[in-house]
């Protein structure tokens, strides 16, 4: 089986229950099904979450070789961490980047993201529905 | 019938035809065939290009009132019409922006969208797909 | 008779109809009714709007060496359209810049102003009353 | 009787004796008396100048309450003082910036205004008539 | 015959006319003679202009796979245009910036341009002179 | 009996009644009387305030040589006046600057103090409580 | 019993050894005692140091719910973590960002903060004496 | 009699007093002793000082048409007071700004002057002789 | 025997796997075999590696009193880990910062360093002899 | 006879060697031979290189009042020497700078140049005959 | 002998003969005549002018030990030359800077200096009086 | 005999004289001695040392064809000489860019580097033995 990497880094792991404004009220594992739910056949979601970056760096190493593509929400870490563009980097299969909500239209320091400069497709403001679109893409490109 | 229009700004006419490498062989016509079959039942595609950005802005005004939301990939006009950016803010329902290529590896001036300031939701490299996406989007949004 | 031009650039069509928290409840038609009734003796109004900046620009030339002078509310175009302003710079006559909100109090990007590098005059923020506030100076110039 | 405060700034007390290529001959006396001559029924002006920022707040606290507008030309106050717009944020009637001259096309430095972040309309390059054409909105507006 | 696409861009109608201590007193119809008369043998002129940017991307589309190369002055969309770029980059032959004035002496917003960022080579300030510079240089290339 | 100065700057005399869902419905003599009683034995309160900036720098020469330290909240001159730092400077005491709000959180333009460049101390968002702690804190220096 | 969080981060298990000209010779476990020495009744501290950011947030998330309020100290976390500063904007009650030197008198790179968007109140320079009053808000917002 | 306008800004009564190692000892009376002392025959030199921006201007636009020239230290005004520049520039003789410290070694922020945008000469560095080198050069200018 | 700490950031466990266009194929085994080489004699290297900010400063904030220098590769926490320069602020003997490849060729994010405010030597480009060049120093400084 | 200076600077003796996939295979030598045959009859071309700025400057010195105009390459002092600017400001007759490759598709540090803003003409990217045209406009000039 | 060096760099042996609107008619010659005079007892001048960056470097080297101070005027190098900084930080006695015109009048690029960086004084606008107050000022400082 | 060129520019022979708190007290004699030591079997050291732009770029002209490598401590000229950077561009072998200090902690203006856009190594602040590890480099490289 195809494993596909998903991958949330800090805070996601209160989706639903902070700022429900913006995030909306579904929670992560809501997420994790949706994301099982669009796997082509032949494909499984391996998903794990932290709040530490050297933690989501580890598992990105470890992915090397061993999944057919990552999806990554990295947080708060989209705009601040080159050490996870550079983990990304070293993974050969595609990578795609969500966001929950519509970061553009958030504050001006959101706007930059040095994930992007290494994701193959970047999705936002598609709410959760945004995991599922990106897994349809990597079974796509390498099933 | 819900009404999605579906926009595409200057050069996307030639969808498929220059530089393949980064934009792929398809055509803008293979795009709308794409959207159509990802329709909700109950909803039809309205496709328009324009290289001019005064006929897209009048196309966005024709559709309020009318259509359930938009699907724009406004190419270049993403980068510099403010102007495309108050049309989309005149208009009600979802408006979301799609890029076939990923814009943010590509040159600097790219980076920046006044689109996105006004698009609920932003979907980047995805190639056709993302139009699809988007049109799933806005008929759960709107259905 | 003496023409003032009376110019209203993209989306000013729907004056009165969008956003009427920033423009009021007020058309276009309105506001060319107020300019009319401000013009002095011997002076008339030539009112055109249009989502197209080409049109815009056509129209500033045929003005030339026909107009007494220009009112424009150049929308959008405001901050982005360098083609305008060559336009206004081969007119002769006095060309006053009207905003019928403050956009110095909106968003950055309204902050700068192309037109306003040539205009003799700048009004933001007395609502319709500005293009009578124009109208009147223009008079008052070339009377 | 409603008493609009008509306020100006630093060096104003010269107007008509300095630059006169930007600024034309008339004095601030002229301008008072084309202000008065603007007000609607009912109304009256209280006109003031100060070379003294503190000065001007002083006046803008006891106009608290008291005046039903305010028309500040805050002469080069507008580029740097905070304070003025503090003063002014305090005042709860309208309040119009007025320029005798068009700012937007002298130095670079005179283009950013403080004042303008409060004001509930700007007007420059009407020469003297900026201040009538202010006391009419007023006049309109608080009647 | 080789066809070479001779674009003249916004307000360059007004060639002669307008601002002549800048552009001198030669008009549209003067440069596209000298252009003519600097062909080599077997290359012949196709001169248009137009004050629409939309316009002037379909031309550059319509000249793929017909014209030898291209002769552009972009008037002031070589400043603000990214769509022209890209129109330009859909073109496979050879791609000529001309500007009549010498604008790196005038605005500083007038010292970038993103039609260079394509273009082989860069003319500026040679007066008419730069078309037929340009126009010989395509036969060389092409011929 | 050692003084210390409580210096107020500009609108600071408004406290309580402008914009109280900022500042809170306290009043500048409540914050008075709060910093008398934080004062540790053998220190008294001279408590001051001015919309004038050449005021407050008059009365800071005044304090050399007199006052045991400063507690001064200079209003909007805390983003603008280098004069008042210049003051500061040659005062040899402690120093602390107070606001009511938390600046930071509010406009871009009041993120940046010249007079923290002096101060010994900063407190921001503590209300009236911040002109306590920073007289208990010169008490605890200087005593 | 109510529980106010004291959080401590990078370098700050230190405090006493490095740099004693910038922080003094007292240490965290001083910061503590005093800290819980300005508790009022009913209130008790929980502190806790880590050079983790990970381990910062989680505790933060831990506290949702739990704390009454955070005292935070986040180090050099202070002007690069946008996480620090999600996961505070998940946390209802009060939070005051404390440092012990006035780092607005230090390195440029020191004088933007994230976690200042978010706190309720910023205090630099008292010493440890900042954690005390701190508390003594928190105490008295929630008490 | 000539007269010569010498002025001195916010915290220059201290000259002599305060930061000996940047300023020296010399008073502010030793520099109009000094500047007294320069006069050619037939000059004479009217000093004045004031912490208050206000005072300056109003004492510049008496100046007019009464003193030869001005040689004014605006003190931290030189950096922040565009009304003081417009002041100086209603005044027809020559103005010569003078500093007793070499002020491009010190703070970024004292780099930057808008007096120097209308002086005619401008000394730095030279101590209190630099009152006299200017008083000097207006005494040939005007003699 | 005196220790040498060689510390390796982010990422760096991947040496010789990932990119070796940029990085070569050596491992960092190789790297740390080369350093041991390099010792003069009394001299040892302690190895260290980690994905986590956190873990690098507690092995740094050990080495305290401890080892005689450091040796550090901080990856792309080079480029923003000011909590990194403050430990390493903390240690009192020598510090080389070491890059393998040239990284002022490579993105313009990775021309800035924190680590190179405190380091007493930067190397950027030698391959992995870098690392024993600065084994090397150290033992040269610390002998 | 007329004589046209014809300058080239640092690097440009090794045009034809060095970077040829940019520069061609072409030598300076053949350039000057085209600049010979392009002069006007009357014209003659004075051809020199330097590799030394202060040379160059020496050159445009002894031009004035004896060349009629100057062709000048100033290779990468284009972008850095305000003194070669300054030399060529003090040489009364035409200007023109020519560029054999196209720098506004090179670096973005070849975008910016000093020489430009004194030269009546720019030419970049016609190669060699970017030479020609320049002889020829000057012959047109000055014959 | 006390040796006052006093040197001039890029295009300054043309003063008098360029731009004199600028400069003035007054020769280089003159200037040194100027200077002589200003001599103190005791002292003499040794006046260099060159247009070679590395010349005037060679020169200030040689003063080493030798010249009592240096008067420079260092042309266009003022602005780029950081070269001619560091030979100035090699050479212990005082270092004045002159500019004939008032530099801070012209354009923005001009508005800069390396040397200020280490200057003891600056003077400009001064017109040849400058290098006469420089050298009086070198005089009383070592005489 | 392979040789490697050693190159010195502007102020590298004070080495040892100058500001030694820096640069130590070993002269640029002993540096060649320790390159020279550092040579493996088969190479020659040519060591030259200018003030001078231009000869350096001369004797990186010769070198082409001829040096096996060059190690060059560029001084000042790194920060401000694309001339240099040009000419070590048109060098085909390995080049070493070597600073005696840690420029990095030095001013802001020292961090940018035109040379290290082109140096394949860059080694800073290890002294004089940075000279030996660069020719120790080449040596490996080209041997």
């Amino acid at each position: 089986m195809n494993t596909i990497l998903l991958l949330n880094g800090p805070n996601l792991n209160l989706l639903g229950q902070r700022q429900p404004e913006i995030y909306g009220h579904a929670t992560l594992n809501d997420a994790v099904t949706l994301a099982r739910a669009a796997c082509a056949e032949g494909f499984g979601i391996e998903a794990k979450q932290s709040n530490w970056e050297g933690q989501l760096i580890d598992w990105i190493h470890e992915a090397r070789g061993h999944a057919a593509g990552i999806v990554i929400n990295p947080g708060a870490l989209t705009h601040t961490s080159i050490a996870l563009l550079d983990a990304l980097n070293a993974f050969d299969g595609p990578v795609i980047e969500v966001h929950v909500s519509q970061v553009h239209r958030r504050e001006q320091f959101r706007h930059h993201s040095y994930v992007s400069l290494r994701a193959d497709a970047v999705i936002a403001g598609l709410g959760l529905e945004g995991y599922a679109a990106a897994v349809r893409r990597i079974c796509d490109l390498t099933g």
